[in-house]
């Protein structure tokens, strides 16, 4: 079916690809609905576009043409396009074999990456693509076509520097900040770390949100790999880059579906590390109440899983199973954070934090055969204490145009502060992950770079009635009222006394 | 999080839902990304939305609203609004277990389908359920609380008449009329049959595009009742009643991913019945090469699930198995159809719709009461014979506004024609649907009512060399060319000789 001399209507918005609106009973005589694809001609250029339908918009005989689509095909107003319907890419056709619970072969999984990276396949297809990997998971062989398919369809980074290390947390703890300690520590006794991180989803703070507060984290490949020359690591954001772009799309759907498929999760981790060509790779699972990993079994099963797809992939993956049911050290936002990491450097900081990033590096120095196994820690203890990790860390602020003598106190954090206190007297029980998060994102965080939460006393600490248990920090009035009411209503601390629940006699009724 | 104060941009289109446009920075700051949900709240009202995101169309602080929202929320330019990221409606949660393998309880199905009438999924989470439909398939419970849901949900025909009868064809056949012979025979002899169909999906010409040609097929529910009182039968459109409309919308999700998952292809059909009171339902599978079922054996299986189904409904379900080779009788688009069902009522008409049509109205007489077990086809036979269903399509097609002394010969076809002739003596071997069907609508069917095509030759006859094997009609000379230059590349008459193949020696390679 084919509809000819269609006059161009641009619509002057942009619809994330190419897109068209065709009026209703146009659509009907292409046999088209609302989702599908048309083949949009103009002047013997071809673009595959979805067809969104309207009664109002566009009359018949008329299209409504997205920004991206009329500008690929230079469209002006009133010109003509024909319009066919279009076929399925071929890649649907794998997506129904996997649905029918039959393997992928490696060239089924490429044509599937490449039509999610060039926009081939509608949200809908993607959705019954993260869906199909939800239900039916993917061999391990598959995954790791998976991920070299991931890969090959982005961007490497490729710097001839013998072994490339890199450590990456699976996240959901807030003030996880370990890696502005542990990637300084270890670079410092020589490892090559092309660190990339996210900035925040859910918490108030990536990664690259803190490192930003201290130097540029939107480093092009070329300043990566002369960074990593110049001074053996970086502390980047991912985004700035095109690594595995697949992995950006996909997460997407995922999260719209609130999905994460194992085979997913760990296609999207080792994609990312084999973009920047790292050889050894260690896996940081926060585990506990209240953390993506919440027993210690299903993280040693995850581990095993990272072990396996690695074994596949010719990478050396290593796996630490770290405490994450309550945040890790007392500040949580970008630049409470920073502050705390400095600190940390300088030879302060929090046991939780020295002690996951400490555990961490030494891992990775084992690995790098730096030092005997079961002495990584020390070393790693070491290299921190002797302000080398903090010479190391200077250097590569320096190198990302931050400045290097930056103190903790410099940073300024929000100027808008109250406080929570304990209700009554007692130990603190937990601190709710999730609802730290909240209270963090409601004060302003990560946009504002001042907001967040500190925290006064950590899990098992005894607590009196009216002791100061959080800070919250904000930028703006309005966003610490609304962060504080927050946590009135939802206490992210509990307290609990010895006393754990009083039975008394029911009041009778008369 | 929440955003307030943001300036309202209408933005004159509609997006077939409630849809805003937020820029990409203020999204990130209420956590959301293209495709989750916020709550979009002006002056105390407040409408769940879909967000999209830009970069480009609207500034921060500014929202894109569609014309739904903006009309439903009675926005003004730059009136303000407040947005907050929204929760996942509760049957996302059910969908998720049904991907973990789990059943559903009957508040989870009607809650999805509720969900999905009210418009509160989006089109990926919608595909994220008939997927996983597909993969994890129903149990005969949960299609009965599927149905039962999607007729809730929508308008019901009550009519207070004694059993009510219905047909329906799982279809995917051209030419198949039958319902325009069948349903006037039944109805003559007494049976009540509120017979609604669709308009063609795929072929050239649905029962309601072939009834169109003869009266109006658009009736409301009430003309629908007052029909049924008056004659005893309509032959209307489905689509101008809302019946079970959860079933039309999830058709448009399986169609876009190519999917007909089994348990909603039977709450698909029962759906439709039963929001019209069917108690008694004869489905009509035809089977055979290019039809949607192949072989017998699967169509026996369907039909048991059908009559299963019908079980669990507490309704009476029978199946006949016909044969769908190769189009029913020789017409095929909406004028042409309607003719030859108008000289099969006058005592003409082809072998095979008259043996299709009176051998599904017996079945009907038969279950009915109204004749014994294995003499309801004689009787069918009967009553076309008498001239009884013809007068009863009269009736039906005046109770419609038409004119019920519509001769065959009235009815205007296409005054564009063109044969297709045998390439070579032999016989015809094969008819393919497919390419009959796409033929039909290159032509301009169903929208141009006189086009379609006429078999001249069926299945199993004789042709010599230039024998006419079918006729291409239309209203408009480039679309007779384009069906044509279609038929001619891909001949839909196979033509076979005895000698099957020829076997000559390979010429040699020098």
């Amino acid at each position: 079916m084919k509809l000819e001399n269609l006059s161009v209507r641009p619509l002057g918005m942009e619809a994330g690809g190419y897109e068209v609106v065709l009026h209703e009973d146009d659509a009907r005589e292409l046999g088209l609905y609302a989702g599908d694809r048309a083949k949009i001609t103009s002047r013997g250029e071809s673009v595959i576009a979805i067809v969104d339908t309207t009664k109002k918009l566009v009359r018949r005989g008329e299209i409504g043409t997205f920004a991206e689509l009329t500008e690929e095909l230079k469209l002006k107003p009133h010109s003509t396009v024909s319009v066919t319907s279009a076929p399925y890419p071929i890649s649907i056709e794998s997506i129904r074999k996997k649905m029918r619970g039959e393997d992928l072969t490696a060239e089924e999984i490429r044509a599937i990456v490449k039509d999610i990276v060039d926009g081939n396949l509608t949200p809908s297809e993607m959705a019954a693509f993260v869906t199909t990997q939800y239900i039916r998971g993917m061999s391990m062989r598959e995954i790791a076509d998976l991920v070299r398919s991931m890969v090959e369809t982005g961007e490497v980074l490729e710097v001839d520097m013998g072994p490339i290390f890199d450590v990456h947390s699976i996240g959901g703890v807030p003030g996880n900040k370990y890696a502005l300690i542990t990637v300084p520590i270890v670079a410092a006794a020589g490892l090559v770390v092309p660190k990339t991180s996210s900035r925040a989803i859910t918490s108030p703070a990536g990664t690259a949100d803190v490192m930003e507060v201290l130097a540029d984290v939107a480093l092009s490949l070329d300043e990566i790999r002369e960074n990593l020359i110049r001074v053996g690591a970086v502390l980047a954001w991912g985004g700035a880059v095109n690594l595995a772009p697949a992995d950006d799309i996909i997460i997407r759907v995922e999260r719209h579906l609130g999905l994460d498929p194992r085979c997913q999760l760990l296609a999207s981790v080792m994609s990312k590390k084999l973009a920047v060509g790292a050889d050894k790779i260690l896996i940081d699972i926060p585990t506990g109440p209240g953390a993506k990993v919440e027993s210690v079994e299903e993280a040693r099963d995850l581990a095993h899983d990272f072990m396996n797809i690695g074994h596949e992939l010719n990478v050396q993956v290593e796996a630490a199973v770290t405490y994450g049911g309550q945040p890790v050290g007392y500040a949580i936002g970008p630049a409470l954070e920073a502050r705390e990491a400095l600190e940390t450097l300088q030879g302060g900081g929090p046991t939780s934090l020295i002690e996951k990033a400490t555990s961490l590096a030494g891992i990775m120095l084992e690995s790098g055969a730096l030092v005997a196994r079961g002495y990584g820690r020390e070393m790693a203890l070491d290299i921190l204490k002797s302000g080398k990790a903090h010479q190391k860390m200077r250097e590569i602020i320096e190198a990302q145009g931050g400045d290097p003598n930056i103190r903790p106190e410099d940073l300024p954090v929000g100027d808008k502060k109250e406080i929570l206190c304990a209700p009554a007297d007692g130990y603190v029980k937990r601190i709710d992950n999730q609802r730290i998060n909240l209270i963090g994102r409601l004060a302003g965080a990560p946009r504002d770079k001042g907001a967040g939460v500190k925290i006064i006393l950590k899990e098992g600490r005894r607590a009196k009635k009216g002791d100061p248990l959080l800070e919250i920090y904000a930028e703006h009035e309005k966003k610490l009222d609304e962060a504080l009411n927050f946590a009135r209503r939802n206490p992210p601390v509990k307290i609990e006394s010895m006393l754990i629940e009083e039975i008394t006699h029911e009041p009778r009724i008369a």
